[in-house]
C-alpha cells in the first residue's frame, strides 16, 4: 500500500521552480508555471499539477518541449486574440491568454482569444477562474495530447479527455466554478483504484468489444495503449443507453474550440503524420464576457447568488452529504491543503527525487 | 398501442400557422415561429416541434404569453445585444438574437446576444444551426421553465433540462451540430417508454431516497410532479459514481448564461414568487464567432473535415452501428421526414384537432 505524505504548498512550488529553471526556463515563465501547477494541486485535481513533471521531463528530453518558448501575441482586434505557445508548456501561454480574453472583455464586452502550438496546460480550470477574479465569466477548452475517450459505437479511441471549465463571479458565495473532463472519469481515478486493486463500476472503460472493463490493471493497459488493443474510457453519460453521445459531442465541442480554431493538432491526425520528437502543437480556447454589458452593476452577482443559496438549501438525499455547487469541492481541497500540506504518494515523491539528480537539484519534498 | 400517421412538414407547418394567427400573432412572427417549430419536428425532436402547440395553447389561456409581443433590440454594442422578447414565444426573439449575434461577428469577428422576458424557444439546435449556416460558429444555452433534473446528492428536483446546442461549419461534411438537454434524457423519451410499457434503464429517473425508478408509470409521475414528491430526471452522467455532477455542473453553466446572464428567472426562486398568469421570464444566449479572425480562410473548415472525416471511419463494435458525428442523426430523420412525412402519433393529432376546434380553425391533419 502506498504511503502518502503531506508537503507544505511553497515547499512544493520551491521543488517545482527549481526544477524548471535547472531545466533552462525564464524565471518569470517559471514563476507562472509553478504558481499554475501548485494552485492545481491545491484545488485537489492531483493529476494535472507536480505529478504531470514526469511527462515534462519527457517532453524536453524528447526535445518537444521548447524550454526557452515566450509566449507572444501574433494577432490581436479589439475583441480577440492569437497567441503562440511556441511550443513552450501551456500554463503561461494560457495565462496570457486569459488575461488578455479579459482586457478585451474590460473594454468590449467580450473577448475571445486563442492559444496554439502549445503543450500541455494543467487544470483549464485555473484560467475560468482568472475570469471570475477579475468579474468575469470565463470559458475555457482545450485540444489534447493523449488519445482516451471512445466516441459511443466505436472499438477504438479517438479522443482525448477535452477539458471544458466555467466560471462565474458571485458576491455572498465564492464563484461557481466547473472544471470537467468529457470522459466518465478523470485518468486519475482510475490509477487511484489500480492502486488499491480496487473494482472499477461498469462504465468507467470499456474494452474492443464495448464490454464494461472491471479489473483495474486490465483497464489501465487499455487506457495506457492509447487504442492499440481497442476499447478506451467512455464519455460522460457511460452507456449509449445513457446518453454517451452527450459526452462525446462535448469532447469535440472541446476540440473544435480549443483546437480547431486556435490551429491546434488533433490527435488522430497528429500521432500518424509527426515524428515523436514533434511538439504537440495542442491549441485552447479562451472567453470572457463581462455581464456589466448585459445587465446593471451586481445583478448578475446577486441573481447568482440566489440561485448558489437555492442549490446549497436543496434537501439532500443523505443529511451528512449537502448538496454542493461546482467549485466546492476545489475550494475545501484547497483551504485543506493549505492548512496541512499537499499529499503526495510515496511512489511520486521516488519520482520526482529521481527527476532532480537527473536535473541536478535538490530534492526538497 | 397508439398508430402514428405520416403527415406533409407543408401540411403541419400549414397547421401550426393557421393555429398562431388565430390567436393573435402578426403574419411575420406566425412565419418565424413556424418554420422553427417544423425544422424541429423534421430534426427528430419531436418533443420541442408541434407538440409544443398543447402548452402554448394553455400558456395563452392563463394570460402569460403575449401574442401580441414583437420582439425588440433594446441594447446594442458592437459585439453584444440584448433582445426583450416581450412575454411572447422564444422562437422569434432567438432568431432575432442570434441573427444580431451573428452580425457582430460579421463585423467585429465575435458577438454576444442575450434575449429575456421570453418563453420556450423550441430546440436550441435550430439557433446555433443559423450560425453555422452563415459560417460561424455558434452556441446557444436557455434557462428553463419546468423544474426536472436532481442535483447530485439531492432528494428533489432544482434545475430544468437546460439545453446546450453547439455548431460548427466544415466544407465536405455537413456542419457539426451538438444539442443536448444536460439531463440524461430528454422528458420524450421518457413519455414513449411510458406509453409502451417498458422497462426505464436504471439511472434516468430517481426517487426522493436517490434510488433508480425503473416502473414507467411511477417516473412519469415523478417527472410531472416537478419535485413535489421527491426524485426528478438525472443529471447526464446518472449516478455520483458516473460523475453525474457535470451533468449538473454543465445545467448550470446552461442557467448562468441562459439565465442569469440574460435577467432571466430561476424556476425554483420564479415559483414561489410569481403567479401562474405571470410570464415565464425565460431568457437565452447566442455566440457567435468567425473562424477566419482566428485562422486563414477556409483553414478552420478544412481541419473540421478532417476531424469528421476521422470519426466517421473509426472502426465500429458493430459493423451495422458506424459511429456517428453530432448532427448525423438530425440529418437523416430530415431527410426521411421531408420525403416521408412528420410521424404524428394520433393521441398528438387528436389533441391538435380539439386546440383546432377551440381557435375556431380548420384542422388539417
Amino acid at each position: 500500500m502506498t504511503q502518502t505524505k503531506r508537503r507544505a504548498s511553497e515547499l512544493v512550488r520551491e521543488q517545482i521552480s527549481s526544477l524548471l529553471a535547472a531545466w533552462g526556463m525564464d524565471a518569470d515563465i517559471v514563476r507562472i508555471t509553478a504558481e499554475v501547477m501548485v494552485e492545481t494541486d491545491l484545488a485537489g485535481v492531483d493529476s494535472h499539477g507536480v505529478s504531470m513533471l514526469m511527462d515534462y521531463e519527457d517532453f524536453r528530453q524528447r526535445g518537444k518541449l521548447n524550454v526557452k518558448a515566450r509566449p507572444q501575441i501574433v494577432m490581436e482586434t479589439p475583441v480577440a486574440g492569437r497567441v503562440d505557445a511556441g511550443a513552450g508548456l501551456g500554463h503561461p501561454a494560457a495565462v496570457m491568454g486569459m488575461e488578455l480574453a479579459i482586457k478585451k472583455a474590460r473594454e468590449m464586452g467580450v473577448g475571445v482569444v486563442t492559444v496554439f502550438n502549445s503543450h500541455h496546460f494543467g487544470a483549464a480550470g485555473y484560467y475560468a477562474r482568472l475570469a471570475s477574479s477579475a468579474g468575469f465569466v470565463g470559458m475555457v477548452t482545450s485540444c489534447t495530447r493523449s488519445i482516451a475517450m471512445v466516441p459511443t459505437r466505436a472499438a477504438v479511441p479517438v479522443l482525448g479527455t477535452n477539458p471544458i471549465a466555467f466560471a462565474a463571479p458571485a458576491k455572498r458565495n465564492a464563484p461557481f466554478l466547473l472544471d470537467m473532463a468529457t470522459t466518465s472519469v478523470a485518468n486519475n481515478k482510475l490509477k487511484v483504484y489500480d492502486l488499491n486493486g480496487k473494482t472499477l463500476p461498469a462504465g468507467w472503460v470499456l474494452d474492443g468489444k464495448g464490454e464494461p472493463v472491471r479489473e483495474p490493471k486490465q483497464a489501465m493497459e487499455i487506457v495506457r495503449s492509447g487504442g492499440k488493443s481497442g476499447g478506451g474510457q467512455t464519455p460522460l453519460g457511460g452507456t449509449a443507453e445513457m446518453s454517451s453521445h452527450k459526452g462525446y459531442g462535448l469532447a469535440m465541442m472541446g476540440h473544435i474550440l480549443g483546437g480547431t480554431l486556435s490551429g491546434g493538432s488533433f490527435s488522430p491526425i497528429r500521432n500518424r503524420t509527426q515524428k515523436t520528437s514533434d511538439p504537440d502543437r495542442l491549441g485552447h480556447f479562451f472567453l470572457a464576457i463581462d455581464p456589466k454589458v448585459f445587465r446593471p452593476e451586481g445583478a448578475f452577482e446577486a441573481d447568482l447568488d440566489d440561485a448558489i443559496d437555492v442549490l446549497h438549501a436543496t434537501a439532500p438525499i443523505d443529511p451528512a452529504l449537502p448538496v454542493l455547487v461546482p467549485g466546492d469541492p476545489e475550494r475545501a481541497s484547497r483551504a485543506d491543503r493549505l492548512k496541512n500540506g499537499i499529499p503526495l504518494p510515496d511512489t511520486l515523491l521516488e519520482k520526482i527525487r529521481a527527476i532532480c539528480v537527473r536535473s541536478g537539484v535538490p530534492y526538497l519534498l
